[in-house]
């Protein structure tokens, strides 16, 4: 799937996804008004109004990005019809030629995940038949738990031409507070050794009891590292199975990495050399053009950029607002994307 | 909602969550056949099939435990049916007066999360009209975005009276990849502060750029707790709000803290002094009763235990199989609750 999506940003030449996190005071009054004479004011109707208001937003884009992202919570919040519209919205955005990153960051334990990666990406077996339940080309994950919780996504990336974004600096104000923890590492003759205060789980890591002898002669030999850093490592080495890696040498394994913290994303681009970025965080939550320079690579590729609210509420605010209005909302979108477009551009030079 | 938790545990006498996680392997044949006669080998087969199924055990186990855990994961790889099953199942065990526990280990940035407080615990307004969408009574939460991810559930539990388990140190064989991770703290006149590389995101934390002279200055005088203390702390200072406190001085806001690493559990136990702890991984993960007494406190509250196939799947088990068998799948999850309940009495003394 990378290969496409990597073929599909060369075609349109814009590192873009336009993320469909359709909120009720993005849609337009009269496609609410609507949906609701058609459902009633029920969770149905919501999503009616959901999936209307996405198709315009979709049918305005599809020629000009090579993806789109919907994010689940926006669907889940209106239960299982919220769900149902966001089955609809992926199944149309494929057939549309969008590639479809399904922002879900769901991770568990291994069984867990298996069923999370069944269920998004891969397919499922019920009797003599088989399905696809949501389908998407790519969906993001949360490493949180560890390989265990990632592996399954792996296993289906392989098998089905999929792909998946894993969580390392998310884009929000207070990503730093488990991220950025500064984590002690001791160099040994072997090169950088993990270290654990109690029984760790990373393979090749040393396990030191607190207070031990052997920790307090590590100690004079400490190295420090972000938290954010070794999730980045821990993907590269996710990233490297060869079974995963494209024919432009980009592998399945990408990472989320906000377009808020263009500094350390310059050392994450170089940590993850096979893993394609996707950046959240421009517009809206305050990524600037100028910032995304340090997730790209020298060939233009490696990353893609999303915005949400600044592309698909671009008509509730100017300069959109005033030539576009909510009649137009669609074609808000579209001129909102070529800015967005132009902008990078000119930031990549 | 904890206050209702602890009065179904002390009048249940059994510390128990059921994790309703029906895989496809753990329905007796019979109950297949019927759904798929009835809706054919497809997604609402499947579905049907697994409805039935919980339904069948929650009929039996609804008067012995206080709660039920189902994993939405093992719901949503059946797509739309499958969530519609999860709804199904949350309402009918909320009729038969247990206290559903949503494991959906959901974490976003701010508005995101609010969506999913919203979906799972809160109410969505639509129009004139209020909608509680999937209405579980508590649910699972997963930290890895800090703050910003978790305050929108907080917020829901204040309104609504519901609750939260937040991952702390999970279960899983992998789980100390990250979690266990040896963070660096410093000691200064003021206490322990907080040491980042880069700017992190702690409120009262230091930010310290790598290689400084001031990071040099504290380096000596460095501590280190594994990351997961850190998260427990994080967890404690959310359950602290006065309007999150129950009658019995617990907090809505709980952790998970996995039964498979009981001296962790003894840290975290003390660490996060107003939140119950929700233990997975007992039977078949690996965690056994006698591991369970650190995860309590001394007036015999304080965690409630989960078992998810161990109970669910005993009719394909031994000592459980030859005398149950698919037949009485039911019953067979009653002995098993049952043989639990001693297991954990017990070992609590």
């Amino acid at each position: 799937m990378i290969d496409r999506l990597i073929e599909k940003i060369q075609k349109t030449e814009a590192p873009i996804v336009v993320g469909l996190d359709p909120q009720m005071s993005f849609i337009p009054g009269w496609i609410l008004e609507q949906a609701y004479r058609e459902f009633g004011e029920t969770l149905e109707g919501a999503a009616e109004a959901v999936w209307q208001f996405n198709k315009g937003i979709i049918d305005a884009v599809c020629g000009l990005v090579p993806a789109v992202k919907p994010q689940i919570a926006m669907y889940e919040q209106f239960g299982v019809p919220g769900l149902a519209a966001f089955q609809k919205t992926v199944s149309y955005c494929r057939q549309k030629g969008l590639v479809v990153i399904g922002d879900i960051k769901r991770g568990d334990i291994g069984s867990t995940s298996a069923a999370y990666a069944t269920g998004h990406l891969g397919k499922i077996r019920i009797g003599e038949k088989e399905y696809a339940p949501f389908d998407e080309d790519m969906a993001t994950v949360n490493p949180y738990l560890g390989t265990d919780g990632v592996k399954p996504f792996l296993k289906v990336c392989a098998e089905e031409d999929k792909g998946i974004f894993v969580l390392v600096k998310t884009s929000n104000p207070s990503s730093g507070e488990f991220q950025d923890r500064c984590v002690a590492l001791a160099e040994s003759e072997d090169g950088p050794v993990s270290v654990f205060l109690s029984g760790g789980g990373k393979p090749g890591g040393r396990s030191l009891p607190e207070h031990s002898e052997e920790l307090l002669k590590v100690l004079g030999n400490l190295q420090f590292r972000p938290l954010y850093e070794i999730v980045g490592e821990k993907v590269a080495e996710w990233a490297a199975e060869p079974e995963l890696i494209g024919k432009y040498g980009y592998s399945e394994v990408g990472a989320v990495v906000g377009a808020t913290y263009p500094e350390m994303g310059a050392v994450l681009r170089k940590i993850m050399p096979r893993s394609y970025i996707l950046v959240p965080g421009y517009g809206a939550q305050g990524g600037k053009g100028k910032d995304l320079t340090a997730f790209f690579n020298e060939d233009g590729l490696g990353a893609i950029v999303n915005s949400s609210r600044g592309i698909i509420a671009a008509w509730t605010k100017e300069p959109y607002a005033e030539k576009y209005g909510a009649d137009h909302y669609a074609d808000a979108a579209r001129a909102a994307v070529l800015d967005m477009k132009e902008d990078i551009r000119q930031a990549l030079g």
